[in-house]
């Protein structure tokens, strides 16, 4: 089920996710909206205004089951229909985004990596190849791979760009600093590592002033 | 100048920049509102209100100077006061962060990262140090660190944090996928790397259903 699920929403399940697979790996089997809410710091009422969004009927003073919970948001953000990707660029980023080994928890397989460099074909990081990259649009097309995730710099993230769309290639997920041409249909997500801190400096600056 | 800006603009902002960072690095020196918005996928009126609240003082038809944009986003978004920060764990993620070029462009500045693994002692990335942990609290003290970032496992994250706090640091961006248990005045961000490849993944079901 992919619902019309609210952007609020949408930003707070994977926190709850979270917050519940610590519950569960701690041998907890029940929780309330409370403790959801005390965690995550997020009212309870919101909590339950979520949950019921994702389709949980119950009393909001009942307890709900922690495993059954998981698996009402998983379902709900989609991540029990798997997709694949592959990764563009093995250099440090590319690498410690190969070895990350949770991808299922989100619905997303990583398939594989792939270099220009040819020494660094063969290896493997987390059980995942890192290939050469003559070779990925054709591996692209015959997987079927719905993802293509840039690391490689500025400069070349346009032509690994247009090497993933002539594999088939559907999403970008794009590291690189730099605008993708891309055709209308497919979907472009640019993530600047950086702006994250930059807003984190910017609030702790906030904060110091208003201290 | 820390201003009050609108999330909407904090988030468009950066995405400018990179565009402009292009446009100077290509040569060009002018740019318009409709330029900009063309390359962001943004409207000319949201650029020209967005650039407005940074105190940008135009008439809406005449071309504006790259190089003094870039400084007036820059300083709006407060990137012209630096700050500093270290990173706990060395593993993958910690060298692909540390190894990153484009910090001072966010106004921040990655100092050291620190690994319980005394063999990586001594060894740098992208110039910065990695430096045994049992020297981190001491190493922020004297330096006056404000900004720790975690990249080491779920199970040690809330260790390395309490040794980061200990060393008065205000501010933590946590990769690990697990809630920080934080004094109230402490500010933290937690990214989890894999949310954005699961919305992507999302967004592209979402897609293919109304296809």
């Amino acid at each position: 089920m992919i619902a019309a699920l609210p952007q609020g929403t949408l930003q707070r399940l994977p926190q709850y996710l979270i917050m519940l697979k610590t519950e569960l790996r701690e041998g907890r089997t029940g929780v309330t909206a409370e403790d959801i809410g005390a965690v995550v710091q997020v009212s309870p009422s919101q909590v339950r205004h979520d949950l019921s969004v994702c389709g949980l009927e119950q009393e909001p003073s009942e307890a709900m089951e922690v495993q059954a919970l998981i698996r009402l948001i998983e379902h709900a953000m989609g991540y029990d229909d798997v997709v694949t990707a592959v990764i563009v660029g093995a250099g440090q980023l590319g690498k410690a985004l190969l070895s990350y080994q949770n991808y299922s928890d989100y619905g997303v397989e990583v398939v594989a990596a792939f270099d220009t460099d040819e020494s660094l074909a063969g290896q493997e990081v987390g059980g995942k190849p890192i290939l050469p990259v003559k070779r990925m649009t054709a591996l692209c097309r015959r997987m079927k791979v719905h993802i293509g995730i840039i690391t490689v710099p500025a400069a070349y993230a346009q032509e690994a760009c247009d090497r993933l769309l002539e594999g088939g290639i559907q999403a970008i997920w794009n590291f690189a600093p730099v605008h993708l041409r891309v055709p209308e249909d497919v979907i472009v997500r640019n993530e600047i590592i950086a702006v994250s801190l930059g807003e984190l400096s910017r609030a702790l600056q906030e904060k110091r002033r208003n201290d």
